[in-house]
């Protein structure tokens, strides 16, 4: 269900409030302030408007703000408890589906990160693989309290331009996606590899989940990026080509077992909201890849 | 304990038998044929003359000399029961260490080759990988008879010319080594990349087992080839290149996670007595690499 | 002036003829032949059934045909005596200003051509550079009548089919354009390169003439194609790339001299209809290219 | 005719002086100084000595002899009244065939750097190309007193480390010489490409002018370094690889005329002393290049 900016602006506050307000997990004040500051002229300054009353606030409220969120995979979203949003946040990075293990390290880490800021950890999960989320916590546990305060504000302001981007239509939208796409020339033949199969994994520890699978099309792209249409999740991935398919289909010798079989491409994302262009050039005996644009 | 050229040339035939007759084993008549066609001017030609005398015996002793090779990894390797050489080849490629499934699956490969062939599988290990074996054992129980006769004594040839080598010295030693070597070169400083941690793997199936690992020197190589000094076992491999670290070290920013951090590259090699040559160029945005020379 | 296919399939076969008859010099009859066939779905079938009259004529009225074709470079168009579209033709290619030395080698060939063939050499010169069509030709010169005899007609189909598409607007336009671009990348940097200057170059014998100039955009090409809504000519190119100053301009040392200064790419185009995407990869001490798409 | 570093150490002081006194032109005060610190254990030592006793004089004697230099391209060249290794090394870079403008150009710049340094402009001119000559010149000349002062004695040190290198052998010699290389691969066979023409050129403003042409070995390299055995001269360069042979002659189609013909790799080298290492990797539609080591 999505609303129009035309129509927010048009709207008495209390629908304003009732349309959009629970971006903002608990916080109806955001949606008062935000909704006084009308008419906006892009998506983009209405979530400004309300990141801006959050910033606005004094301390105290802020950290009553903070205070409100769920325990990343905590008992919390375990029982039910935390709102429909955060529940399917939490959900998209795999931490609904925690093992006992995993669970007690999400336990141990919030209730070390709780004791020493006074607020629970908050990330915009859909921006992190669940290694980065793990690799974040870790590192800013180790922040001064000022630092991962602004710090907790800016991954509000994250979760909240997603939320918002969805749930509101209009002109000047938040850029809140990123791409991941690749490109396959073959340079023996001197065009694009038709045909060719490719397979996204993300690697968590040493271990490696495949996210998607495609096959190039005339043109050696993939017909949908890889990841589009949402933030890519900073983390570690690994493509793979079926190289060695590819030039066994067109006759190409290339030694028993050919020089080339599956080639991996690892690589890290660190923009979720950047375009990653990851090619490959290949002959049956060279490749190279680039972050290309 | 190795022998000179020279000296076999100047032997009594029973010395030159013993020095250098159970390279053919059990089958002491090749050591003699051998042994009348002195002297050889080199060990080439020694072996040569060696394989020679097999291919000149008559169809029906060849079966019998390729029926007193030992199974693979069957019950006279695990019993014992057959010779030093066997033993030091099959344990080089771990089939001395053989799980349960892994000593069924062996025992019913041979099994069912020695019933259509009516002779043990015979391979020369050295030449391979774990999973080329496998593959190679699959792919010859398709063969008809006389493709697969002439195979298993190719085999034979590429036993004896092996431990020929290991046991005389002299001049024209036969070819039995390759050499897998690699280089990193660092494209953003237009320089080799010094001191760059390189690990080779070796692909198992799924699994992945460290075979060495080492550090670039002065000029982006390693002081010794990553494999050298033997034949190169036929299989997959993959070298991963800290390429991460090497920027970090230069003080580079390429992005958190950075772009490339383990670059790995997957290459099979099929020619055990080749060179491989398995360059690295990296930026921290791009690499490429080839079979080199 | 250009007319729509919708109105030519209206048109009475005086006005059909008067539109778009001269697209076959000197040929009323093939416009008439044309008109009896309308209507046309796509301008593509307009032009084939134009050509396909050619063909369909005997052997003798064919000949004719190709006679009453001006020389290329040679007195008629010196003179004036030829049609207007003839004359723009031969211009685009610099045949209307050759020297004095030229025009005497054209002329010869001319004479050799006529002599052995009976008709004068017929060439589509949009399809060509100056080089490309000394070389052919030098090579058309060695034909036999028969394999010369179908190549002047098709040079006659391409000939009129660039007219014939500049000509009429309508569905279903024939494929006569091929498109030249690029593409730098900086690997230093892992971005596009921006603002570096390109150029790009003609080979005609040894020297260079300079085509056209640009400057990359923010996403490291070019604003306009370097050659588009054109076939491109056959012959050798060369794309000079300032990369020596790019990397100035960031600050970077890569020696003095830097080690890449202007990167030329040379690379010739054979198919005039094609895309020909010639990017560059380049570090300070690096570079790459390939034939793209 | 040379003499070993042992025989001039044993020497008396006049035979040292004369065995090796001209290195420093019209100076023999430094050959006295350095006989009176011997023995020398290394030839890099004797030179450094003899630089000492020039670096150790006072300022008024430096200056008078800078000024006993000759003129590059000057007119004391031009009639023959310069030492035999002042007219060897001027010549080696084309100096001594100036035309009158390059001649009257050389005149004027001489002219200018002595009326504002007061001696003569001086250059190691075997670790330059006439080009980078001239470019030193212009920019020597806007140099202030002092640092002109130190280069124009760092270039004697050059010059006479040459000289000394040339003379005397022994333990420790100087490094005076540089190498340039190159290696072709071609990757769309997975081997050294053998057998390519491979050209040298040397860029002198916007003309080219053959240094050298080899053909590549087995191993893809040319049996000879490019340049070596002596500096490298710094300035532009362009190798030229006949790449379109090559695959022609392996039977490979790649368009007609081939995509890639001649494929030019253009470069600087600043470091007369250094290793430049230029490969080419190629197959019918691509290729790459960097300073390899």
């Amino acid at each position: 269900m999505t609303v129009t900016l035309a129509d927010l602006n048009r709207a008495n506050p209390a629908d304003f409030a009732a349309a959009i307000g629970d971006a903002f997990e608990l916080a109806p004040w955001v949606a008062e302030a935000a909704s006084a500051k009308r008419p906006f002229s892009t998506v983009t300054d209405l979530h400004a408007a309300m990141a801006g009353a959050v910033r606005a606030e004094p301390r105290e409220r802020q950290l009553a703000y903070l205070r409100q969120h769920p325990d990343l995979g905590g008992k919390a979203a375990r029982a039910g408890a935390i709102t429909e949003d955060s529940k399917r946040e939490q959900a998209s990075v795999g931490l609904d589906t925690l093992s006992e293990e995993e669970f007690a390290r999400f336990h141990r880490l919030n209730d070390a990160y709780k004791a020493k800021f006074g607020f629970p950890f908050i990330v915009c999960v859909r921006r992190h693989t669940r290694d980065s989320i793990l690799a974040q916590f870790e590192r800013r546990l180790a922040n001064d309290i000022e630092a991962e305060f602004a710090t907790a504000l800016q991954e509000v302001v994250y979760i909240t331009r997603l939320r918002i981007a969805a749930k509101v239509t209009g002109d000047g939208m938040p850029q809140v996606s990123g791409r991941l796409s690749t490109h396959v020339l073959d340079t023996h033949a001197g065009r694009p590899a038709v045909g060719m199969a490719v397979a996204l994994y993300e690697l968590a520890g040493e271990r490696y989940y495949r996210l998607t699978t495609a096959v190039t099309n005339g043109d050696g792209r993939t017909d949908q990026p890889l990841i589009g249409g949402r933030p890519l999740p900073m983390g570690r991935y690994e493509l793979r080509f079926s190289v060695g398919d590819h030039f066994r289909s067109r006759g190409i010798e290339a030694g028993d077992p050919p020089f080339l079989d599956i080639v991996p491409l690892r690589f890290s994302i660190a923009e979720p909201e950047g375009h990653y262009h990851v090619p490959l050039l290949c002959s049956p005996w060279s490749y190279s890849t680039y972050r290309g644009s």
